[in-house]
């Protein structure tokens, strides 16, 4: 894995025959695809970049540059966090993440569809605060409600069932950062743990789900490297290295 | 299937055992997923709606009040043409759409998440053109081009192969409009048989496969619905009844 994130003018590093995840430490929609390779135990090499300063490689990755993008053979990717994850489980098929009744994987997009607004609300709040109206902080906790009425439901430990599925570590990664949100002056985006119990408890139990901890950053890391990057310098590599070690997936670990 | 587009005050007809499909008859995205149900060659009837009166029984089955939404079971619903789609395909395997090779799938989606950007260069020069920018007249070839780029690099008659699929099912609809801007007077959104000859011979070919063309509405047709929308009082109910007979899906005609 690069420890840092690469840039202009830096060289891809030599494929070593493992699958490549391109991605940027702090992005949701690559951490969906972090989780799936690591609850899917799969081998892989994670490959930083800088998003502000691209290197000119990945547009052979992913056309406009965007991460996550899955090099799944020297050379070969495809792009989309929704098109990888999905690839991944159906390409392995050990610990399937998806739910193999096709209506309840239905029912698990519609999940996904429904929670957008949430995760546009909190991208909001983050990221263009000025921009932010009473509407984005209902639609937020609309977006809560709905999921924690889904959990409960189901009647389930997650989602997906007593494992997490597919469903689960999509929305998670937003789950993670919609916690930065109070660190960011932004309380009316707190999860309040008597309204919001189920949920609570359910982001507390995704955070010891080894897929997630091996790559989880708390709230306290996602507020710097935010308030960094509306600072107009979005500190890429604000994580010293010992902790990209910690971050490495499950090999070392397991 | 109604047989008007029913709005506001309007009844829900009777629910007698079949899955209904909830449409509008020009929207494209509702028309992907009557592409896949009669290539599936399912039974199933169609609720048109008016979506400028929604008849207040939508947001039962469509939290958005959307098109396409699916009744697979009476009184539940599934919404969001990719997914009903996709759900369609699964849950009846027979005929199935899907490429069964899942980096072909996920190559399938990608093609369809490229095509996006044409799609909405549509969507500007029909029905909002004095946002209309060079850039969107660029966007539009740029798709196209891509298009008819896989179509060449696949050597198939159809992209999924000698028969569509799911994927050109999911494009199709959009084709099918975008004859309609040159008699909108966007003469630059011409099809160039030239230029486009390999395209060109496809939307012949999709014109004449029996679940296109028992759907299929002319140009001349979409380029009058828009011009209706555009005077802001679109005409849902423009096709006679004859007409909406000619549209039945197959159970009459095969």
């Amino acid at each position: 894995m690069s420890e840092k994130h690469l840039q202009t003018g830096d060289v891809l590093p030599p494929y070593n025959g493992k699958i490549r995840l391109y991605a940027m430490r702090f992005c949701p929609y690559a951490e969906r695809a972090v989780l799936v390779l690591n609850a899917k135990k799969l081998e892989y090499d994670l490959i930083f970049i800088n998003l502000d300063h691209k290197p000119e490689w990945i547009f052979n990755f992913s056309p406009r540059g965007t991460v996550p993008a899955l090099e799944y053979e020297q050379g070969k990717a495809i792009f989309d966090s929704n098109i990888v994850t999905t690839y991944l489980d159906e390409k392995y098929p050990e610990n399937p993440l998806q739910a193999s009744d096709p209506l309840r994987r239905a029912q698990d997009k519609i999940i996904v569809e429904n929670f957008a607004a949430a995760q546009s609300a909190y991208y909001t709040a983050a990221f263009n605060p000025q921009a932010l109206e009473p509407s984005s902080v209902e639609k937020f906790h609309k977006g809560l409600e709905a999921f924690q009425a889904e959990l409960e439901g189901r009647g389930t430990k997650f989602l997906h069932g007593d494992e997490p599925g597919w469903v689960d570590y999509t929305i998670w990664p937003f789950l993670e950062r919609f916690e930065a949100l109070p660190l960011l002056g932004k309380s009316e985006f707190a999860i309040d743990k008597t309204k919001y119990e189920l949920l609570a408890n359910y982001i507390e139990a995704m955070k010891n789900v080894p897929a997630v901890k091996a790559y989880y950053l708390s709230a306290e890391t996602h507020a710097k490297f935010t308030e960094s990057r509306n600072k107009g310098d979005a500190n890429y590599n604000m994580l010293d290295t010992s902790a990209v070690c910690c971050m490495r997936p499950r090999k070392k670990k397991e």
